[in-house]
């Protein structure tokens, strides 16, 4: 009886293990043959599943946006405008060992993006969805007369996306300098002042 | 007559090589080999003159600080407070392609220093002449009865450098979403209102 290859199951596991090299090891050591050795499966099996390494950092991304969708999905439901986009904003800071995983892949993208077309189509095109959200959020909490400012909601878009990344790159840099406690306070704080 | 070698220029030289190469293939692609060969040196040369990948890379990150530095000593020469911030935040976004370049270095640099040690250590201490310039600026400025907020200076520099790397990073990864003119203006609206 021919053995039953769970190709789901199979390529799942080869993203787990292309998350953990990079966050462990970082982007430039994930190569196919270091993907291939964490997650227990030799070159070809892989090469059966992904095309190249950018393919595979792309397939890891996608699955980290996935389960950080599922999450959030879970944590805003039943909530609009202001109170979703702080769950939102929170969401995307990494305040335990999940989202830190989750923003070390996130900011080895953001280098290897600068120099390859394809993997920056791909991070424009899920930095534009959380950028839709953030957008859709301002606009229920000035409706539902929410907010005191009078700024143009993309620029107040912008605003809170580049605080998100930059406080999330600090945390991760330099964690003695600015701790959890403030980075989150810093979020909440720009969100309670619009 | 034996060859007179000015290894300060030959440094500078490999040096400037590193950052093109860097700013144009990725950090992933400035191996020892590419930079020599950008340098128009053989790698035993380049050897004589770093130990390896990653003392070049450093040098090429410190060579790239000094050049911003010395920019903006000229740009801040006899200003103070708020004045003096306004012109340090806007020198750090890559709203020309000099700074562009400087950016793309710097954001390669965050990606690798999360699997190196060696390249955090300097990446933190460099970070940290940029937040104690600015906190020292935000308290002439206080001092001058120029800020209107009562908040604690420490969180407004965090504040502040978060939303400068925050803005640089889009301005290179999205450059049709958000354009220069809109990044410099939110950066001097954020010096504006404190």
């Amino acid at each position: 009886m021919p053995k039953i290859v769970d190709h789901d199951e199979r390529r799942r596991e080869v993203l787990s293990a292309a998350s953990r090299v990079i966050v462990r090891d970082g982007i430039d050591a994930a190569t196919t043959r270091a993907i291939a050795k964490e997650a227990g499966y030799s070159n070809g099996v892989l090469a059966h599943y992904f095309a190249d390494k950018d393919e595979i950092l792309l397939s890891a991304l996608r699955h980290s946006h996935r389960r950080i969708r599922g999450r959030l999905t879970g944590k805003v439901a039943g909530m609009t405008g202001l109170a979703a986009l702080r769950e939102v904003l929170l969401d995307n800071l990494p305040l335990d060992a999940e989202r830190c995983e989750e923003t070390r892949l996130e900011v080895s993208f953001w280098s290897r993006s600068l120099a390859s077309e394809r993997l920056a189509e791909v991070q424009r095109a899920e930095a534009g969805e959380l950028r839709a959200a953030v957008r859709e959020l301002l606009e229920q909490a000035r409706a539902a007369g929410e907010l005191s400012t009078d700024d143009d909601l993309d620029d107040v878009a912008e605003r809170l996306l580049a605080l998100v990344d930059g406080l999330s790159l600090h945390l991760l840099l330099y964690p003695d300098r600015m701790g959890r406690d403030a980075a989150e306070r810093l979020m909440t704080q720009a969100v309670e002042r619009l």
